[in-house]
């Protein structure tokens, strides 16, 4: 296969919310009330909703930039590139990058959505939600048919409201939610609970895929404070292989054979030696630890419910049939800083070396589109989907990286390695949720 | 190859320390304050040492019983199997099990010998430090030349003792010495900091390997209470990843090309992801985070650096090209409940279906030899050394499953799953270590 013939879907991009994404959802006596976008006098951004501010607006929406600015965090969204949050301009980037469609995760929500389960006034935070969700589907992937993967939120603390909100989404076409890998570290009963049941069989029911992203639980711990930051992003990627082993023993896999899981920006290369392990461990322990998988093994399991993805994983793609061709999408990770973008089409081919024309087109859209209920082809012929059209239709788009403007992890000049501590501390300042004083 | 021609040695054993070992190594103005072992009136067993005790004394020393007993908690060293304590029942099973050579963790001392760093007396704990060595290099491995690679335990707390101690027990023949595998987390300067540059050059300028155990530092997170307790087994050995992302950064390994790091019981298969995501963060940061391996790539590093082990791991012997086939070596993990003792051989053949024998020799003894700077062939010929060889010796050994006794995570006749929960709690029971009230 050539280059510009190749049709990418992406199953891992982030949207920055814009500001005036609530004027239109939320019901009118409830709109004063709703999350606003504010700046400070210095003219950095921040959203405030009941006494709680999210000053980190795009956590690293570096897109577009230097690569010498990656680590410079966006201060408000006037320092990001527009096709984080505007999304005609993001439609542009997509077809300037050869990507057909996209699944976007929130960010001043959090990548699980977890933001509104701290909100005191929960009936509030339920509009909200809701509020949220009808932007993300209607406004954003609704002006673009066929170019977006809708994903819903969910108001985590009522059980009741969880279903009825998928049950809503699901009427509306969309079939994925975003969900924390470990609820359990987010002051939510564990995946092993009773209480998710009635998710379990609502997901499974009407085909909803689980989100799961990477940092929505048990997320990459930083080494040590003196560590170089590179150590803590090296491993980002993998720590929610700890989620995966608890995940794959989950009981309602067993129970739903339609119930799907996405371990979102995952990467692949490590999931071989995950499922042999994971076998080895039943094979070798079950007689005392008494876990049954009901004459499978966890690899059969975890091949049959969830689907993974990657940026640039050669050593995984090599190893396609140990995964699972099935079961593994691409993910492109616009805005951030881990994004390959514009060149995702070059980067994703030089991992096809030795792959047939059938493994490529199951991983970059044919599992994407099976497992999301997600046929783009209805809206855009397919010969207009390739890398090839998408971008023929681009050559209006300036790909020039442009400064952003934001908060250095160091200062000015300075060139010593940045470390774990000068990122925490950039974080800290930025105060991914500020509780007012 | 044939199974009984092969020569195994492994790079990851226990050693459950036996009563009378400090009695002949402690000079004698100290013996009567040396660790004791003593048991409670339910004849349960503990060390005790100043006023801590450690009442868990096998630490899941299981090998031998039947395997629905392997959760089941030894609770004295009567109920374990000799062979982990006693080096000539030690030696038995090693024969049995056709291994040739074995390098041997400690276990109440804990797997990277932090014990001791715990003392109010830190001189006296220096003393048993140096009386724990003694005991290990002359009177454990020294009772069988060529049968045992030493490790030494380091007085942590203090630099110029741990310089002293290499420079000591270097004399006698031992290269290798027990490390965590991240000493931030266990009260002590991170390995970023300049602190342990004496450390890194004593290792250096005389061959000596740290050896860091998974468990020791960054240890696998229990995901819940709830979780099957599969899930944390499965993820044990990939846990160490963390400190590996952490571990290629350390610039005194692009200092010193003799350093040498072991990621003791870590697996192999996940290591080619890690190592080219560590080059793609590499790649893509290095302009912001200013990391530098001298012209080198950190998979560079790494090779040349480290070693890595594995007990049953077929994925990554088949890719071991992509890991570095120089740096693989095998580990038994007797007397623990993950060994396939005493059919290491056998496990260990499946896992070399398509290698080279000159592969196979570098896997199963060549590497270890090399990186321990240990020839078992000084002391016993080559012939006498294959598992043929040694199990030819074995055959009085019986290897039939014996009940062991001890506490169990579940009471008598319960077939639920057993779950992190259970485990905690009966870890906990056990007192890993208690402080005396």
């Amino acid at each position: 296969m050539k280059t510009e013939d190749m049709i990418i879907v992406s199953v891992d991009d982030h949207i920055v919310e814009p500001p005036d994404m609530f004027e239109q959802h939320v019901p009118v006596q409830l709109r004063a009330q709703a999350p606003r976008y504010e700046y400070e006098a210095n003219g950095d951004g921040f959203w405030i909703f009941e006494d709680r501010r999210v000053s980190n607006t795009g956590l690293n929406a570096v897109v577009g930039r230097p690569r010498d600015e990656y680590g410079m965090e966006p201060a408000a969204i006037s320092q990001m590139r527009e096709g984080a949050y505007d999304v005609h301009k993001r439609v542009d980037d997509m077809n300037v990058n050869g990507l057909l469609a996209s699944l976007n995760f929130g960010t001043f929500v959090g990548f699980d959505g977890a933001f509104f389960q701290g909100s005191s006034d929960k009936k509030l935070a339920h509009a909200m939600v809701q509020a949220y969700n009808d932007w993300h589907i209607d406004t954003w992937c609704g002006a673009y048919p066929g170019r977006f993967i809708p994903m819903a939120i969910l108001p985590v603390w009522d059980i009741d409201l969880v279903v009825g909100e998928i049950k809503r989404v699901v009427k509306k076409g969309c079939h994925a939610v975003a969900f924390s890998d470990n609820p359990s570290l987010r002051g939510l009963p564990s995946i092993h609970n009773a209480h998710w049941e009635p998710l379990w069989k609502v997901c499974a029911d009407n085909h909803v895929v689980l989100n799961c992203h990477i940092g929505t639980g048990a997320a990459a711990a930083h080494p040590s404070l003196e560590s170089p930051i590179d150590a803590w992003i090296t491993g980002m990627p993998m720590s929610i292989s700890n989620s995966a082993c608890d995940w794959v023993q989950l009981k309602a896999l067993q129970k739903y054979p339609d119930l799907k899981v996405a371990l979102s920006e995952g990467g692949i290369g490590w999931v071989p030696y995950f499922l042999e392990r994971a076998d080895f461990t039943f094979e070798h322990h079950h007689e005392w630890t008494h876990t049954d998988f009901g004459g499978k093994k966890p690899s059969d399991i975890f091949r049959e419910h969830f689907i993974t993805c990657f940026i640039d994983d050669k050593f995984g793609v090599k190893n396609r049939e140990d995964i699972g061709v099935d079961i593994i999408c691409y993910e492109c990770d616009y805005p951030h800083s881990d994004t390959v973008w514009p060149e995702a089409p070059e980067y994703l081919m030089r991992n096809f070396v030795g792959c047939s024309d059938e493994d490529i087109d199951k991983i970059t859209h044919l599992n994407a589109m099976r497992t999301y209920s997600f046929d783009p082809f209805k809206d855009i012929p397919r010969e207009q989907c390739t890398v090839g059209a998408l971008r023929a239709k681009a050559t209006h788009v300036d790909t020039t990286p442009r400064s952003g403007g934001g908060n250095r992890p160091l200062a000015e000049g300075e060139t010593r390695v940045v470390t774990s501590a000068d990122i925490m501390k950039l974080f800290a300042e930025a105060g991914r949720v500020k509780e007012e004083a």
